[in-house]
This record gives structure tokens, sequence and C-alpha cells, in this order.
């Protein structure tokens, strides 16, 4: 039997290679009948929105994982940096599981999304800020900005990796490095 | 009399502000019926396409402006480095009028629109490869991933200014220097 599950990882999966599938699509990718994904799922939006949440779900568990609120508040400049690369790897391991969600245009205007996204925010940017106060990250950048263009990178690193462009072993270390020191010789 | 022109325009400011803006939302925001909305446009991806063909335009038209090519072709540092600096800021003036289409997953997905990005997309890549052979940019990152990265900041910038987190006016310098030498102090 197909469970709920079952129908949310296959959806999950069939999304980040095509993000405008159809519930048609999804209930081919899940080996279902159209009929059956609408039992599980009333519509479209009700299948989104749960992956929207366990997507949200990843991100926190990652800022806890990484422990960013313990780093931030530690004003220790080593163990910040440490955070920051650990942040990076978990961010860029939960963009394997849940690329799509980065950009999907119903999740990021779902309002009670939109709202644990918005308090998500604010950890990071807790944490960019500490790392300025540290010496870590640079003080000229406003740390909101700095928090927006890891999430830049990461949408890059999305796509550079869905277009074969770069290796997964590489990903990493490339935006890592990219974010901490940029593009300039 | 409201041209197609005029609906275009009102369509493509409505969808920066509401990516997913229905027909009627557009309708409305072009003050006309969803009726003459339609005899312009046959479909929501009918009139999408037009938009991303003329986003498609802008990206190429900024990079003959910045003579991205020239500079390539160049070999000289000093040149292509201007080149850099001014497609950073022509690719954020496209951005304030054509912001939705850089994540719109129907225009990612359109095969002639993807046909075009592509070629633009090498144009890109020529140049950030010129300028690793130039020593402006970093050699140890692939060409492909810097405009990726590129890209990924340009997301990250639009997001920036549609939630009120930065100014306009520091947008072109923030990008550029964030692009150029990261986030490290």
């Amino acid at each position: 039997m197909t469970t709920r599950d079952d129908v949310l990882a296959a959806a999950q999966r069939h999304l980040n290679v095509d993000a405008r599938a159809s519930m048609a699509d999804l209930a081919g990718a899940a080996g279902i009948s159209r009929a059956t994904l609408h039992r599980h799922f009333a519509s479209r939006e009700e299948l989104l929105h749960e992956l929207g949440t366990r997507s949200i779900d990843r991100w926190e568990a990652s800022l806890d994982a990484a422990d960013a609120r313990g780093a931030a508040a530690s004003e220790d400049a080593v163990r910040i940096r440490a955070c920051l690369d650990d942040l990076v790897a978990r961010y860029l391991a939960d963009s394997d599981d849940f690329g799509f969600a980065l950009t999907d245009t119903y999740l990021l205007s779902a309002a009670d999304l939109v709202e644990r996204s918005d308090a998500l925010v604010e950890r990071e940017v807790a944490l960019c800020a500490a790392a300025q106060a540290a010496g870590v990250l640079r003080a000229d950048l406003p740390a909101r900005w700095i928090s927006h263009a890891l999430y830049g990178l990461l949408v890059a690193a999305r796509d550079a990796l869905r277009v074969g462009d770069l290796p997964r072993r590489d990903l990493d270390a490339l935006v890592l490095s990219t974010f901490l020191t940029g593009a300039q010789r």
C-alpha cells in the first residue's frame, strides 16, 4: 500500500526535478491514480503545503543542529565561524531534498509558512550580526543582506547541480568559499 | 484604449509584486475585464511567454551594452573588470523591471526561452573565463559556478529589496562587493 508518507516522498523528489509538476504528474511519480492522490490531498496546494512545512522543519532542525543560537550568544569567533561552515553544509544537504521549496511561489506566499520562515530568518540574521561583532564577517554589510546573499548562493548551487555544472562533492567548499571570500582574485 | 503593450506593462509590474497572480488578478491590475485580457492573450502562459521574451531581450541588451564579448576578447584586466561592474549594475536595473522572471518556473521551462537563455549564459561564462585568465577573478572557481553565483546574488538582491531590507540606492555596491570579495571580514 502506498502511504501518505510514500506519496509525499515521491512528490518531493519529483518537484525537485520539475517544479511545475501537476497533480497528474505527481500521481504518476508516486505510481498511483489521480483519484488516489486526491484522496490523500484535496489540492496541489494542500500537498505543497505539507512539503513546505517539512522543508521549514528541516531548516529549523539545521539551525538547531548547528547550534546557531549558542554560537551567536558565545561571541566566540572560532565557534561562530565553525557554526557558519556547518550551517552551509547542512543547508546544502537540505537543498538536495527540498531544493524546489527555495523558490516555490506558493510556499513563499502561504501566510503560516512565511511566519515560520521569518522567525528562522531572524535567527540567521542574529548569527550574522554576532559574526560581525566577533570580527568573523564584514561589518560594512547589513546582516540581513548577508543572510539574503547566503540564500541566493543556495539557489545558485541548486541550479548549478541541477544542470550538471558542478559535482555534488565540490559544492560545500565552493559555496562556502564564494560566500566568505567572493569571486575576485 | 488599453493596448497590448499597456496590458503587458501592467502585468509585468504586478507579477513583480505577486508572482502567482492569476489572469483575473492581471486583468484587474491592467484595469480591464478578464474577457478583454483573454482577447489579448489566450492563456496565462501566452502572456508570461511574451514577458519572458522581453526579459531575455533585456538580458541580451545588457550583455551587448556592457560589451561583454569585446571585454572578454580584449584580455585586458581593467576593461574586463569595468565590464563586470557595468554588468552587475545593468542586471540589477533589469531585475527592477523583470525580477519575477528570475525564478518563474514556467519561463525556466519553456524550451525556446531556455535555448536563448542558455546562449546568454555561455556569453557570461566566456566573460568569467576571460576574467579568470586576466587575473580579475579567481581561477580556482569553475567559470560556470561564478555565473550561477552572480545569478544567485541577483535573486537575493531582488528579495532583499522586495521585503524592504535594503535601500535601492545601496544595492549595486552591495551586490558587486559581495560578489567580488564575499562576506568574510
